[in-house]
């Protein structure tokens, strides 16, 4: 491709593609309800299917049902991939996942259509099970499966909210459970995926693009704190083990640790039980989630660590019993400076305006590091926003970020 | 009664009338499961119109359901009535509520047994639902009959948790609600209830009888506080409108209102819901109760007007939302002076170690306090537990409160 040359992306088709993929599993006006394995996920993947054979690709699904489109290279040797995911939350929106799989078939047939056969293999994936919103244990199942990080045992213990094992929601969408190790890949040289931002700082910076440069590290506490019920009207203050009011100082105190490191560090307390939970009654037990993130690694593990300090502390100071457990911890995912490079040239190239900034929220990318070099490609939110029906991104935003996608791809893979 | 004489109350009839007691709606070894209405809170107040009858007093229901022993005095003219009630929290205890029927009953038995005849009628009574546990709005629904607070439109509003309404609940009782005004007193002199105290403060001593001489007025409110969601990652700190870290800080606030005005203020923060509930969520909701208390009514009302000030500069400066209700509002209740003076007697000169203190729990003697001169007597409990199968009275306090009461029934009917 010629400096002076771009890809042209036809904004039609993603918009119509975009509006294809919506009405699986429609929530209202602008809204999605598409869980992983439901019939409304099925079919969703079956016309991302069709969308990969009208864009001349080879199509197959692997065993947990990641849909793969291939153009295959002239050369043998590691393949050049992008995609992202098709379930929703309940309800989303719907950009959220499906943007970057509907721009790498596009880009992708962009790039066919224009310079056929590629020198290097491309290929395009609909990931399976992202958003963790039927099976609360099993975010990122698809990209697990490709890199080989489900056992034999989660096929069984994994369960949706009604208790049915993603084993069986598996069989009942026509997939063998005993075959997942198939899908584990080797052979993928890097990995790009398209995604909305979630959050506003494009928005605030009036730029329809952003390079992922580092995706955050993430560690999800759950807090019980143990304190003893009293009545809220003959106990006196003093000597009361308040487990709300140790929660409340708590909260403060945790998140003022992320503002005090500042910016990108952050910390969200977003669920709150009290047991009993009664007007009356001076709380005996409050569980509360802790969210913390930060993309530098070791920021992250001071950052984690003057947290649990500080909930020890107020706990200690209280007379509070503490303990937690931690369901989640991903370390932060650096992406690959080549990588990086080569998106950031593909934008100025076609002078798509840009920055580079890092991912606060989690991708599928996190865990195809494990096995291949890996960029994001962000593109503005309205407001910010994401995980809900309201979430929306311009068309003009969205072919932006197709153009850097497939830009990248050709520089890679012709 | 001579000075120098006491009162005899029988020490095994009192464990025996408590234990018989327990036996309806039993829950565990030693915890009560008995609301308002239900068979077993039927067959209570059955067992107690016995208890009436062999302590050789004329029986009455009135129309909902409260129980009357009534020991006729020779002279007519306002009545000297003492009582509580025996409907429980689920689970409650053996002592909250029943000890003051049980007492006001064997109180009243062992005066008629020793001095016969009283010259001015004694009554007692066993107060229909006072705990709201099956409706939670009907607290205090026996002395709010008997203080003609209760409208025909309650009758169909009230509903228990599972939506039948108190007039059905009575209906099923065998009780007619149309005649819920016919159970309006006006003459009643003096009411004094007996009840463990619920709190530390009498074991804290080492007393086993306090003499209690206001009630604490309460405040409920329920607050409600919108923010909005955001995705936990993608959204710095700066700009979020996080409804729970705005709840905290207002927690830590409203808490130090209490601590700063100093004993016997109270406040807590029992009960908290958050919208979303998600760990990856900002929350956009967050619903909680205040639960705030004084025996003084003008630090009480300055201590409402403070938190409300609080919260609001708190939303105010946190750009949330802040609205509340107050479902509960009920000022002190300053106990009668010649009352708690009589009862202060009635203890010194039997040689019963008290102090005479506020109550912080609310009772139904601040409904009676709208139609007759009232004081409480309470007894130590227990680590200051209540509404709990846990919570506990030594039968020698019992009977120390019990003789308190009858004592000073004696000097008030005799």
């Amino acid at each position: 491709m010629p400096a002076s040359e771009e890809v042209v992306i036809d904004a039609p088709l993603v918009e119509s593609a975009l509006e294809s993929l919506a009405q699986y599993g429609a929530y209202g006006a602008t809204g999605v309800w598409r869980t992983a394995y439901s019939p409304e996920w099925q079919e969703a993947q079956d016309a991302v299917a069709r969308l990969c054979e009208e864009a001349g690709m080879a199509v197959r699904r692997d065993a947990v049902g990641n849909v793969w489109g291939r153009l295959a290279g002239r050369e043998d040797g590691p393949v050049i991939a992008s995609g992202s995911h098709i379930d929703s939350q309940t309800p989303g929106g719907r950009f959220d996942g499906v943007l970057g799989v509907v721009g790498a078939v596009l880009a992708a047939r962009a790039l066919r259509e224009r310079y056929g056969r590629p020198t290097r293999t491309i290929e395009v994936c609909s990931l399976c099970e992202e958003e963790a919103s039927r099976f609360p244990s099993a975010s990122f199942w698809g990209s697990r499966a490709i890199t080989g990080r489900i056992t034999p045992e989660d096929v069984e213990k994994v369960l949706d909210f009604q208790g049915v094992s993603i084993g069986d929601a598996m069989r009942d969408a026509g997939l063998d459970p005993t075959l997942i190790s198939s899908a584990h890949r080797n052979d993928i040289d890097a990995w790009i995926e398209l995604h909305i931002e979630q959050g506003p700082r494009l928005e605030d910076a009036r730029l329809p693009v952003g390079i992922v440069s580092a995706i955050s590290g993430i560690r999800h506490y759950i807090v019980d704190l143990a304190g003893r019920s009293d009545h809220a009207g003959a106990r006196p203050m003093e000597g009361r083990l308040d487990a709300v009011a140790g929660a409340a100082e708590m909260v403060t105190a945790l998140i003022n640790v992320a503002l005090e490191l500042g910016p990108p560090a952050v910390t969200t307390v977003g669920r709150v039980a009290v047991v009993p939970n009664l007007a009356s009654a001076v709380a005996e037990k409050v569980t509360f989630t802790l969210d913390s993130r930060h993309p530098d690694p070791k920021t992250q593990e001071s950052m984690h660590a003057q947290q649990e300090t500080t909930m020890r502390e107020i706990a200690e100071k209280r007379g509070l019993g503490i303990s937690w457990s931690i369901p989640l911890a991903l370390e932060p995912c650096v992406c690959d400076p080549d990588l990086v490079k080569i998106l950031e040239h593909a934008a100025s190239k076609q002078e798509i305006p840009f920055m580079t900034m890092h991912s606060g929220a989690v991708h599928d990318t996190q865990n195809m590091a494990r096995i291949a070099r890996v960029a994001m490609i962000f593109v503005r939110s309205k407001d910010g926003r994401s995980h809900t029906p309201e979430e929306f991104t311009s068309t003009a935003d969205a072919v932006a970020g197709i153009r850097v996608l497939a830009s990248a791809m050709y520089a890679m893979a012709y």
